[in-house]
C-alpha cells in the first residue's frame, strides 16, 4: 500500500445507476416536482397502482385486525423461517388453490415482501449464465431493471392493441430458443387493463410447452376483474407448462405498502424434478430479507376471512371508474384508447403526436401536463411504449373525472388546430 | 425452434446452492431436524441472536402501540418512497445523531427491511468488477454468502482472541489494495461479545483513512453493551474514513421480525463527494423491496417513546445472563472462552478437542449434541472459526443454566477420560 491519505476514491456498481431513470417511481418523483406548486389545482395522481391515498379504498378491518392480533399476540417478534411462516405458506396454497384443478400445498408457496421481491427472487434464481427471458411489451418495467441487473438478456414480445393486448404468441415461438429461462404473462394485465380467456391463457401455456419453457404469471391483479372474462390463474394450465405463480395482497386488499406476497411453484406434472430451481429457490431466499413475522402471522385470517362484499364492493367501484374512464376518454381526440380495460387498474393510451402544435413525445406531454395541469400520469416510454400513456382508474370518481378534464383541457390548448 | 415436447431442463442459478449449508439458519435447521422427537428434554435453542420466544425478553409497548397506531390510522397502507418515508428517514437520523459529534439528515438514511437487507444493499451497491472486501473473522457469515454471490473478492482479516477480539490491523493494512471496495466492523461483536474501545476503534478509523477504504458499520447491536467499554459509534470517526452506518430495531427492541433497518451514510468530511456511491445506492433502492410503510410510519415514535428504563432493564438481564454463562463455561475444562462478554448476545468459545474421546470436530459436536441433549449450538465453522462455538447468551436464565449444564453432561460423557 502507498502513506498517505487517499480520497476515498470509491466506485459504486454503475449497473445500479441508470435504474433510476427508468423505474416508474422514478419518472414520478420526476414528473411530481415538475408541478408548479403556487398553482390553485391540487395535484392528482393517475400515475401508480396505488389508490390507497383516496377514502373510498381501504382496505378491510378484517385484515387490520388480523395484523393487530398477530403483533398483540407477542408470538411473532421473532425471525420467521427464510421461505415463511408455514401457516402463511399454507394459507396461500389453500387460497391459490381454491382456483386450480389440482391442490398446492404449502412447501409450494414462498412468502416474500411483496410481489416485487417475487419477482426479484425468481429473476436471481433464473440468472443462470447466457440466460435470457420473455416479456410483455407494454409491460412492467421492475422485470426490465431486475433482468438487466441480473445479466439476464431481455426479448420483448408484443401484446396486440387491437387484439384486446393479447400475446403475439408466433413472435414468442420466434424469440424463444436453448437459453430461454422462462417468459413473463401479466394477467389482469397491467398496464393495458386485459383479462385474458381461458382460450388464449391455454393457448400460451401450449406454446411454453412446445418450447420447453416455464411460465412466470404475474398475478398481483388476480381476481380484479369485471369484463366478461373472468379471472383465471395460469395456473390451471400448469400440467402443460410449469408456472411460477406470483401474487401478493397489495392490490386485491388494497395495501400495497403492506409489502406481502408470495412466488408458488404450480408444477403438477413435476416437471422440476429432478432439476435444480428447487435448490436454488431455497438458496435464494437464505440470503434475502422476508417480510415481518406478524404480518406473516396474519396471512390465514386475512386470506380466511375477508368478506365477499368486500371484493365485489371494489370491483364493482374498478369497473365503474374504467367505464367512466374510458369514455370520457373517447371524447378526446387526441388520444386513442384501444381497449375498455377488464381488469387491474390501468388502461393504455396512445397519444396522436400529430394534432398537437407542440408536444414532443409522452414524456413531453408528461412534463407539461403536471407543470400546467398539476396531473401526473405515466409516459409509455417507461414500459416500452413511446408516445403512449399509462392511466390509472383506480381513483375516487371525482378525482378521475377532473383528471380526464384537465388531460382535455392540455389538449385543447396544444392542439395544432388551436394554433392556427 | 425445434417441434415437440421437452422436458423443462431449465437451469437454475447455480450460485445459490450452496448457501444453504454456511448460512446460520440453514445449520441450525439441520442441527434441530437432529434432535431426537422422542426425547423428554424440551429443546433448548442458544444458537441465534433471537430471544424473543423467551417471556423476559418482550419488546415495549411503545413499540407495540406505535406500530397499531400507525396501521389503524390508514395513512400508512400506501407504497413508501423506494429510500423509506422521510418522517422515518429523519427519526433515524436524530436517533444516530445522538451519539454523534455532527447532525446527520434525513437525507443520509435510507430504510431498509432490517440489517440482512441493508447488508445486501450495501454489498450490491459496492460490488463493481474487481473489487474487494475485508471481513472479519469470525464475523457474520452473511456478508460472505452475499458478497461471494455479488462477486465480490472476500479478504477476511482476524480478530484477535485473547486481546479482547480486536481487529488484527496489521493484517487489514496488508491484506487492502487499490481494489479494496471497504471494511466490515461488527461492534458490539457478533459473534464474540466484545465491545470496543473509543482508542481501538479510533485506531481503525485511522488505519481506513491512510488505506482510503470505506467502513461499513454493523450496528445492529448497538448500545446492548454491559462492560467497561461503553457502545461508540464507528460514525464518531466518520470525519477519518466514512462509514456506511448499518442497523436496526431488531435487537435493542426485541423485534427482530419487525424487520425494520437502516443504512446510514456517515461523511461529514464529504469523501463521497463527486463520485457515484450516492447515484449507486439511489439507483440499488429502485430495484429492491422496503419495509411495510405502516412500520415506517410508526418510527418515530418508536425510536423518541421507548422509555430509559426498558433498555437498561435488558442490558442488565444480558450482563447477569452473560456472567452466569462465562462463569459456568470456566467450570467445563473442556472448552475455553477466551472473553467475558461485554455487549451483543453471544459468546465464543474453543473446543478442546484433545480431550474428546469421539467429538471429530465442532459440527460433530453440534450434531451429537443436539441428538443427545436436544442443545442446539452454532459451530464455528459457520463464521470460518473451526472447534469452536457461538453460544448466545441472550435466554431465560433457567434455559441457559440447563442448557450449559447439557454441554458439561456431553463432555463428560464423550471425555476421552471417561472412555478409559
Amino acid at each position: 500500500m502507498e502513506n498517505g491519505e487517499k480520497n476515498f476514491n470509491v466506485r459504486g456498481n454503475e449497473k445500479l445507476i441508470g435504474s433510476s431513470d427508468t423505474a416508474i417511481r422514478g419518472v414520478l418523483a420526476l414528473l411530481k416536482d415538475n408541478v408548479d406548486q403556487s398553482m390553485q389545482k391540487p395535484m392528482i395522481v393517475l400515475g401508480h397502482g396505488d389508490p390507497t391515498s383516496f377514502s373510498g379504498f381501504r382496505t378491510t378491518q378484517v385484515a387490520e385486525e388480523a395484523v393487530i392480533e398477530a403483533l398483540k399476540s407477542a408470538q411473532y417478534n421473532c425471525y420467521a423461517p427464510t421461505v415463511g411462516l408455514l401457516s402463511a405458506r399454507g394459507a396461500v396454497a389453500e387460497y391459490l388453490s381454491r382456483d386450480l384443478p389440482y391442490k398446492l400445498s404449502s412447501t409450494n408457496v414462498h412468502i416474500t415482501s411483496g410481489c416485487a421481491h417475487a419477482i426479484e427472487i425468481i429473476l436471481m434464481v433464473l440468472a443462470r449464465p447466457g440466460a435470457n427471458i420473455l416479456l410483455p411489451k407494454p409491460g412492467f418495467p421492475y422485470y426490465d431493471a431486475r433482468a438487466e441487473f441480473s445479466e439476464i438478456e431481455i426479448r420483448h414480445y408484443d401484446l396486440i392493441s387491437d387484439r384486446g393486448w393479447e400475446i403475439n404468441l408466433d413472435q414468442v415461438e420466434a424469440l424463444a430458443d436453448d437459453n430461454t429461462a422462462a417468459m413473463v404473462v401479466i394477467n389482469p394485465g397491467n398496464p393495458c387493463g386485459s383479462v385474458y380467456s381461458y382460450q388464449h391463457l391455454e393457448q400460451v401455456a401450449m406454446t411454453a410447452q412446445l418450447l420447453g419453457i416455464p411460465i412466470i404469471a404475474d398475478e398481483v391483479y388476480d381476481h380484479l376483474t369485471f369484463g366478461s372474462n373472468p379471472f383465471v390463474p395460469m395456473g390451471v394450465f400448469a400440467s402443460l407448462a410449469p408456472v411460477f405463480t406470483l401474487g401478493s395482497i397489495s392490490k386485491r386488499w388494497l395495501a400495497p405498502g403492506w409489502r406481502l406476497g408470495w412466488l408458488a411453484i404450480c408444477d403438477p406434472a413435476r416437471n422440476f424434478q429432478g432439476n435444480t430451481i428447487d435448490d436454488c429457490i431455497k438458496g435464494c431466499f437464505n440470503i434475502v430479507s422476508g417480510p415481518p413475522t406478524f404480518i406473516q402471522g396474519a396471512i390465514p385470517q386475512i386470506l380466511e376471512n375477508t368478506r365477499e362484499e368486500f371484493f365485489s364492493d371494489i370491483n364493482a367501484k374498478l369497473k365503474e371508474c374504467a367505464g367512466i374512464a374510458y369514455s370520457k376518454i373517447q371524447e378526446i381526440p387526441w388520444l386513442t384508447c384501444p381497449l375498455k380495460p377488464e381488469g387491474s387498474m390501468f388502461l393504455m393510451v396512445r397519444l396522436n403526436l400529430g394534432m398537437f402544435e407542440d408536444v414532443a413525445d409522452d414524456m413531453d406531454f408528461c412534463l407539461k401536463l403536471a407543470r400546467e395541469e398539476a396531473l401526473i400520469l405515466l409516459p409509455g416510454f417507461v414500459m416500452g411504449m413511446k408516445n403512449w400513456l399509462r392511466i390509472t382508474f383506480a381513483a375516487e370518481l371525482s378525482a378521475l373525472q377532473d383528471g380526464i378534464g384537465r388531460i382535455k383541457s392540455f389538449c385543447v390548448r396544444h392542439s395544432l388546430a388551436a394554433a392556427h
